[in-house]
């Protein structure tokens, strides 16, 4: 099925907590995610909650990638969002695993703006 | 179902080409959502890409919302993934329908964050 876009929503689990409210980790980890995607970043936003937890979203030319952390339950919502046709979401979460000490991680893989011609099976 | 976020992915198809080429008219669409849905906003980043396009995120205290047009297809992505729980998915749906002239639109709903005594049926 053709798209124009994959949006894998990705939920961490039972990770390092004080990585998750590290926000310099946090933002190189998406950033590198990024460029591990061959992504062209165009621009980059952070925020520390008090007291605890971090956001940090990239904007890519492709389209964004998200993080959301609850270091109280050692959770933190991922998206990565892009028009890339080679992402191997395999070695994505692998490597988001390792960086911030997932113990349990479901992903969801979304297809994103399926264009009417296509829906109807017809090559757009 | 308890979660610590909602997602809303909404696909909104058969829209108004030029406004979805129109980068102040989409930041500001996010941000009116963002402020019906009482969220405090910390960030607002847009690209307008050559010949045609935007993207425009806000980071809210409460997650983000973002945005992807490709007015080519008179089509837009848009995310809205948030901790409120008083959220009314269909009113925001209505909204940026009008807004973006969409002739259809479709809304997944996804729950974020569902946490591991949540996941065995025992309150957090």
């Amino acid at each position: 099925m053709d798209a124009l876009g994959r949006h894998l929503l990705i939920e961490l689990h039972d990770c390092n907590r004080s990585a998750l409210d590290n926000l310099e980790l946090v933002r190189d980890t998406l950033i590198e995610t990024a460029d591990r995607l061959d992504s062209t970043v165009l621009d980059v936003s952070t925020h520390k909650f008090d007291p605890i937890g971090v956001t940090a979203i990239v904007m890519i030319a492709e389209s964004h990638l998200s993080i959301h952390t609850w270091p109280e339950h050692r959770y933190a919502a991922m998206d990565i969002f892009t028009c890339s046709k080679t992402m191997q979401s395999a070695d994505v979460v692998g490597f988001l695993s390792t960086r911030l000490g997932a113990g349990n991680v479901q992903t969801v893989e979304v297809n994103r703006g399926i264009l009417p011609l296509v829906r109807a099976g017809r090559p757009g």
